[in-house]
């Protein structure tokens, strides 16, 4: 920008294409902007940490479409790229932004599994973003590749795996992780499918599962071809875990039919009540079945940086493959997700074929490094930056302290909910997943489909008028309420506010029918 | 932070868990970071543009993966909470990040098909990633979702398609929207194959596909269950496009074979070269047999942005799926893919089932701006925020600049190979990415073996040095040199450089041997 003389219009000065994109990459534009930015983020933090505004600003999805298409067209009609106009058009952005998303870092907020994020480890984030560091193969992104490498050394060695000897990626979501572990597990465990694919005419492999298994896993049968029907539900007990002896005849059952089994899929913790299946018995099991295990510990898994909840997750170094999310108890911005094979000689057995543009043959030594052997992804985020930059800072301390506050602030929810006349936990939580309903008086004797439709109304209310998040759960066919407290900022004085707040839109709603 | 009584001693201060985690998410510290961050973006920014230092920062991975963890330790034996101490250790980190990685934004970058990114899309990215705005259902990520959907309106018109009659969703990467659409496809094309899998006892099906099919089509086939073996590669014309009389002739020959197609895979543009097919005659044929048409546009989709260019992608919107990565040629950071369907009705096939904490029947109407019913990602980034506003600060004319100069600078950069004696442009290009072989004198009359390791051994001396970043392919068994010229910085004169450079280290390696 400083190069065009003072005496040009705007217009004038930037009529070429190669003006336009000076302006777009000009470095002193991307300062102003930034520090708008950061001072931006600074006043929003401030505010919603203090619990200032909605949690949820609620607006219907045409209206903020419609917005969002009228900016897109602004653009095209103004002729000023001068860094002042620019940044301020920046700024009005970033406000929008901030003024109609979801504020997780509000102590309000209690609903998916999403967390209120550290914000630091979005800022590693912009540093790679900004200056595109990518992998796929190692020269492309050495410093994120060497980050990734240690961050799986570091979280698969405190799961329990043995060092050097277990293999490990990190990719775009829980999804993709479960996709590409059970990838693995049907390449493995049924001889030539990457290459011959399904359809050869041999019998219909099935895959078993907790009863209650994520929609990804389900999902996963579907993409993979072994088709969303070929998956055998495990029972659950008492507590909605996997009942290890029904697992036990299962196994046995399809072994003597000679079904072909592609893998166990176990829960650490399961998403609709936060249970832990007992790994260590189910991985027995699957030992004996001689039979893949995969552990979906996409939430749970962190619980092993937690000396006093580790024994959560006891025996998760015994599974074949392990999925982590440090998107979830991690508290990373979206997304990073791990895949851990137990066995290193698993981890190239997902994708089998040859770039010859990406993978020279005149450095085989690289390969080990080069991420685009072992991901679905070919060009790839530098997903694990902002948990190495945290970890730097802080220590895996930092980590330890964000499972034991969560899930003991759950446990006395727990209490308060169970303290309660009008409200009924559905089951003592085992980790930050609070399940229950609210029963006042006048909706306990109503049929049962009026108190589930209750529960979504009463749901929908509170979190259309900004005061709380929270979400909603079937469970054996009826509605529950569902809290994450995945906000390390939220406190019992914000639970007591969130009975209140249930009750005041309960009677309100009971009262207009 | 400013809750601690001054005279305490940092480790004193912050003994608590409470307190480990309230300096975690202190913004205060958030802020002092973030000026630190933009200060050395900017400086790094202006630097690397200029053309200062290297372009790859070439460490051996061991080293760097020794330092990444020697990071990670050094933080659990730091007992500094204080802002000044953080602060400073968070920019000593940021600093290794942009020493020790690729620098994109420097002139002499002309890599992979990654591209020096918009700096703006980064700070707006990074608006999303510190306050983790996600999609997966519309309340979670309202704005996120909003913006998704407009870009989606906006480029999907772009293409061509008609407004209100096409679908389209934003994915992690290029891969997976290719592995999301031919799973469409194969749901479409495969009656049941969703539920049933694909080992029914029925005949397998296959894929037909441009010869050089970008290999996360071939993988496609290998995660799908289809098998990589059942690819059927149609030949390729004199300048490496899909040849339009054989396509024909193979469907002819499978359907009256009655073998069941999944879909047949154009490029626009082949990865290898760039070279685009004919998509309009391809389509036609297509619809006679009908066959499902899936267009690889990941690279050169962009091109329809530019009147100019457009002429490339002529007929793109007679497919009935599309692959557009704006993480490619609209120069967005990684990663922002686009899946376009063709018919509005096909933009559920892909994945077909029920998680009932998340879709909520009180409020049916907001499913169709539930990401997660057409992605297979369940949480999700706002991975379009940065291209909806850098679209909204410039409008669309940046876009089509930024093919228009990448575009002619390639062509321009195939006449100057032309004119040399020791250079050889393989063909001449019809976007951005030029292949090309170095040929001095000295090894023109070498076994072909020796002249391929020759062009192997050349780029990675040129690339060690951090002089110059290019990659290289195979076509038809001989190794090439290849440079996509994905940054807009990039003019004639580094061009010239680039000769230089190839010309110096090549007849070092001729003199070493």
């Amino acid at each position: 920008m400083n190069a065009h003389p003072a005496n040009l219009s705007p217009r004038a000065a930037l009529a070429t294409e190669r003006e336009i994109v000076a302006a777009a990459y000009d470095p002193e534009i991307v300062r102003e902007a930034g520090r708008r930015m950061i001072d931006a983020l600074h006043s929003h933090f401030t505010d919603v940490q203090a619990g200032g505004g909605a949690v949820l600003n609620w607006h219907l999805p045409e209206t903020n479409v419609q917005l969002a298409t009228d900016q897109l067209r602004a653009a095209d009609t103004s002729d000023d790229f001068q860094v002042d106009a620019l940044t301020a058009r920046f700024e009005e952005l970033v406000r929008q932004i901030l003024n109609r998303g979801q504020n997780l870092h509000h102590p309000h907020y209690m609903g998916h599994q999403v967390p209120a994020s550290l914000p630091l480890a979005g800022l590693f984030d912009a540093v790679t973003a900004l200056t595109n560091q990518v992998m796929a193969i190692y020269e492309m992104g050495p410093w994120a590749t060497a980050v990734e490498h240690a961050m799986i050394n570091e979280v698969g060695q405190a799961i329990g795996f043995a060092a050097g000897q277990f293999g490990g990626l990190v990719t775009s979501g829980g999804s993709l992780a479960n996709l590409t572990a059970l990838l693995t597990a049907r390449n493995v465990s049924i001889g030539d499918s990457w290459k011959t694919g399904l359809a050869t005419g041999e019998s219909a492999p099935v895959l078993v599962a907790h009863a209650e298994v994520h929609y990804s896993v389900t999902r996963a049968a579907g993409i993979l071809g072994l088709g969303t029907d070929q998956i055998v539900r495990v029972p659950l007990d008492s507590q909605r875990r996997m009942d290890v002896a029904q697992l036990d005849d299962i196994l046995a059952d399809l072994r003597r039919r000679q079904v072909k089994i592609v893998a166990v899929c176990a829960a650490a913790c399961a998403t609709p009540t936060g249970a832990f299946d007992p790994l260590r018995p189910i991985a027995e099991v699957c030992r004996r079945h001689q039979t893949w295990l995969h552990v979906d510990a996409a939430h749970g898994g962190a619980a092993c940086l937690s000396e006093k909840h580790r024994h959560w997750v006891e025996g998760l170094e015994l599974a074949d493959s392990v999925v982590c999310d440090a998107h979830k108890m991690m508290f990373m911005p979206a997304l990073c997700a791990f895949v851990f094979y137990r066995n290193y000689q698993n981890r190239y057995a997902a994708f089998q074929q040859v770039a010859p543009y990406l993978f020279d043959p005149s450095a085989p030594g690289m390969a080990q490094f080069d991420n685009g052997i072992t991901n679905v992804e070919c060009t790839k985020r530098a997903a694990a930056i902002g948990l190495w930059g945290v970890w730097s800072m802080f220590g895996r301390r930092l980590f330890a302290a964000l499972v034991d506050l969560t899930f003991d602030l759950a446990d006395r929810f727990y209490h308060l909910l169970s303290a309660q006349n009008d409200f009924e936990a559905f089951c003592r939580p085992s980790c930050n997943i609070v399940v229950f309903r609210y029963l006042p008086a006048e909706i306990k004797q109503r049929p049962e489909a009026e108190i589930d439709a209750f529960q979504l109304r009463l749901r929908r209310s509170v979190i259309k008028a900004g005061e709380f998040y929270l979400v909603q759960t079937t469970l054996d066919g009826r509605r529950y309420l569902r809290t994450t407290l995945i906000n390390p900022l939220t406190d019992d004085e914000h639970l007591n506010g969130l009975l209140h707040c249930l009750r005041e839109h309960g009677s309100r709603l009971l009262q207009t029918g």
